[in-house]
């Protein structure tokens, strides 16, 4: 009967063990799309901050935009 | 000319994109497992320590045990 507890217990782990792997071979392939983009020129964290962007609705990449614009400024940032 | 270089920075965004939802899917699934965990009485925090115990070496897990004693002597902890 905790031998049937214990083994649920293991299968859940297991589970998510493969999961994280997966996760993680994904997030591989991803740092080598980058790479790939980098070999060809590339710049990679701009890349990374068009995804970002893409994933953003025109209403809320609007509203940042403004805001940061607004930041910038009280900053004296160009 | 440019098109083919604009169409190649899209296409490597794209690819990012896909792997970014395949991993996304992924942390969902492992979202899922835990609360499966937890609705059959097992607690999800716990796990995840135990998740992340399993990932050390022997030598690693025994390392972090000793200092964590040491600190929590020093705090007084139980």
């Amino acid at each position: 009967m905790a031998e049937t507890t214990d083994d649920r217990l293991r299968l859940l782990i297991e589970r998510v063990e493969r999961l994280e792997e997966e996760k993680k071979g994904i997030a591989d392939d991803i740092r080598d799309v980058y790479a790939e983009a980098k070999a060809v020129g590339y710049d990679a964290k701009i890349m990374r901050q068009i995804v970002r962007l893409r994933k953003m609705s025109p209403d809320d990449r609007a509203e940042m935009e403004t805001i940061l614009d607004l930041y910038k400024a009280a900053l004296g940032l160009g």
